[in-house]
């Protein structure tokens, strides 16, 4: 029997970088068919059944709530990888996003019958500034978009940041992502070595009202003040417009692994810890307002003279200081056993995403890393940066502007 | 401001073994309040509300379909732990039950708005042989209850078998699943440490048709042949009947981590990897049936005369050789990194529950030792039994007749 592999560089031998329904061989045909067979017996279920738009000006993933469960997946290219390669890698990928993502399997699928639908899943690819140093494709790298200087703050580890290659895959089922997740690292095998696998969650579909901004571990609402999903802020702020025209319609994202101190913090009470941040923790309200959405006022004072909103707070700090330093927060929760401590490390899967990481995202950073009450309970311990790509229309081919 | 150690501690030591709604300290009754709003929060929203009932003649967590999400936590008592401190922890524990499957905060929870609701929230308290051996309490010992022989299949990893103590955690939703972990591992902090932590996962709510068995992820529909749930079967095979009186209603747990290796078993093709089981990949259904819960025929031959379920296949040595060979199976998937290999580990957090391991469990699994199939793909990798106590109404405190 062939193996996935062989199919998968079989039928990408065969159509060059085309992306039709190829099915090379009766082994896939029948597993291709398994797919569907799969999809229609959830076609009883909602959540299975939803999915999110694959094709478009921009890659999914990145203009939507977070889905319930996340895998970054990062990979170092092997030696001997050529731009060609990468090219035919992305055929692949392309492939395989635009069946997943319809809940169809993708092909050579070896257990179908796992793909029981989309659950919206999302699949975003990004690069790494050594991708484009390896291929000598310094004039692709779009404006903005370099590794991060070190902060005062940083503790990280190598084994969770940085990498080549960016495969994010969300969905609302755990079971199918993690399937998925199986499937994109194997037909990445030939091309890449996986470096790292960082897991995140939110809140399951059917917990919380449609539109809830998710709390993150330390129970804040978290994820207020961010430019709206679907609006012409959120276009100018995040889709990159000029440049490199692979990266046209892309984005850049940081991410970066921060590690809560919940033990230390849990010993603050419920007034410190809200004036941490500057918003109260009930209803996410910015200190002295009522709803989460209220205007923040950072003149307000108290009737002691203080300011309402300390000048630690964290929403003091992290606010934009001028009109570019504005971005797009879709930040994961994730525990893990810290198998050293014995102990369980809880923390963000935080990320940024900007049109310019260098205009927006840096001198808040830096402010942060500088002052913030809120670093003596976190410490980032991960740190990556990728070029997101453009979207891709069926018939294209993700990023082959940048390898073809 | 008091911590939550303490305040748990405080409200313990002034109720004594009562588990009456005390709450001691002003902190505490604002944290109990908020505990409150937030259930309301979720009225609108159907998973978040949903509840398994946590009182009664058994604990919940063993006789009902596996929740999405699960954690199985070990701990070991520290040195110096008496019976009656054993005592103590079980009414914190209690309180914690009460509450949390409840959709209400714990006591003191430091990040109250975070328990949106129970999600179906079970937690199951069990103890591994250790116990019985520290506290001298051999004669408490239910029949047939013994750490396990080892099996020449076996290639165990003491930092993810046994343990002192077992609390199994599972829910609908992994983000209130990763709060109140942390909850119950804090409030057991001044008596165990953290051994282990293992955490599994089957389909979403929302992904598939009620009552249909999850499949793991080989691609198999595993748990077709199983005692009923509701099922006086159930109750048969399950709850402990005699014996020592902590643990009648209790029942005993066998936890097996099973690694699979799907890139051998994923060479396979579709009629090889049917016939290692015995059963249809797409249907569940036995080999030469139609539907999954058809009779399995073992003695069925095919036209070359050769059995349709051969000899070496799963499911015809796993079927019980005597009416006492039979135990529940509650299967929850895994897949985590493996840092050293950087690949995927999958495979199954395999448990069995039965009234009496030795009688009904073991010949079982002495016999898929010496010869199953299966075994080329997959490896038992951890193992930990564990002897879980009768369940407790309103009022009682979990496991009082071992520790009182
Ligand atoms: C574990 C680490 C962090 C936690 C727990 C955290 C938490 C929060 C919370 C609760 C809010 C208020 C609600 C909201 O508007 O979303 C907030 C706002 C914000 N945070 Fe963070 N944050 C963290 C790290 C960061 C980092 C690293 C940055 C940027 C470098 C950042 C930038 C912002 C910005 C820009 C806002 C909105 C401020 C405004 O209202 O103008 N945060 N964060
Ligand atoms: C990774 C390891 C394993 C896998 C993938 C696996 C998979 C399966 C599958 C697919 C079935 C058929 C569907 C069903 O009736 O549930 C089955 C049945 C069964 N398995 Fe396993 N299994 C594993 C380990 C074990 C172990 C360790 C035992 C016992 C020691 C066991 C005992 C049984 C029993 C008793 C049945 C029912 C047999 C019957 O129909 O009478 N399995 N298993």
């Amino acid at each position: 029997m062939l193996t996935r592999r062989q199919i998968l560089l079989g039928s990408v031998a065969a159509t060059g970088a085309g992306v039709a329904a190829t099915i090379s061989g009766a082994a896939a045909a029948e597993e291709y068919r398994k797919g569907y067979a799969a999809a229609e017996l959830a076609s009883e279920t909602k959540l299975a059944k939803s999915k999110t738009a694959w094709s478009g000006d921009h890659q999914a993933g990145v203009e939507s709530h977070p889905q319930a469960h996340t895998n970054f997946i990062a990979l170092d290219l092997k030696a001997g990888i050529t731009k060609s390669d990468m090219l035919r890698w992305m055929v692949i990928l392309t492939d395989d996003i635009s069946r997943m993502c319809n809940g169809v399997a993708a092909l050579a699928d070896p257990a179908p019958e796992l793909v029981v639908g989309a659950a919206n899943l999302t699949i975003t690819v990004g690069f790494g500034p050594g991708v484009f140093e390896k291929f000598n494709l310094q004039d692709q790298l779009p404006a903005g978009f370099a590794q991060l200087p070190s902060f005062a703050i940083d503790e990280l580890d190598k084994k969770i940041s940085d990498g080549d290659v960016l495969i994010h895959v969300g969905a609302d089922d755990l079971q199918l992502l993690s399937h998925i997740t199986r499937n994109l690292i194997n037909d990445s095998e030939y091309f890449a070595n996986l470096r790292w696998l960082q897991s995140g969650f939110t809140q399951a579909v059917g917990t919380l009202p449609a539109g809830t901004t998710q709390r993150n571990l330390m129970g804040q609402v978290d994820g207020t003040d961010n430019p709206e999903i679907g609006s012409d802020d959120f276009a100018n702020r995040v889709w990159i417009s000029d440049g490199p025209e692979w990266a046209i319609g892309g984005t850049q994202l940081v991410l970066r692994r921060i590690k809560m101190n919940l033990n230390t913090w849990n010993m603050l009470g419920r007034t410190e810890k809200e004036e941490v941040i500057g918003r109260h923790l009930d209803s996410g309200a910015p200190l002295g307002k009522k709803n989460e959405r209220d205007p923040i006022d950072f003149e307000a004072t108290r009737a002691d003279g203080l300011q309402v909103i300390p000048p630690f707070a964290h929403i003091r700090r992290a606010s934009a200081q001028n009109p570019d330093e504005i971005f797009f927060r879709r930040p994961f929760n994730y525990q893990v056993l810290d198998e050293q401590a014995k102990e369980l490390e809880s923390g963000l899967l935080w990320t940024a995403y900007a049109k310019d990481l260098t205009k927006q995202y840096l001198p808040v950073q830096q402010r942060l890393a500088k002052f913030d009450l809120l670093n003596k309970w976190t410490t980032p311990i991960g740190s990556s940066v990728f070029a997101i790509a453009a979207g891709f229309k069926p018939g294209e081919v993700l990023a082959e502007k940048l390898f073809g």
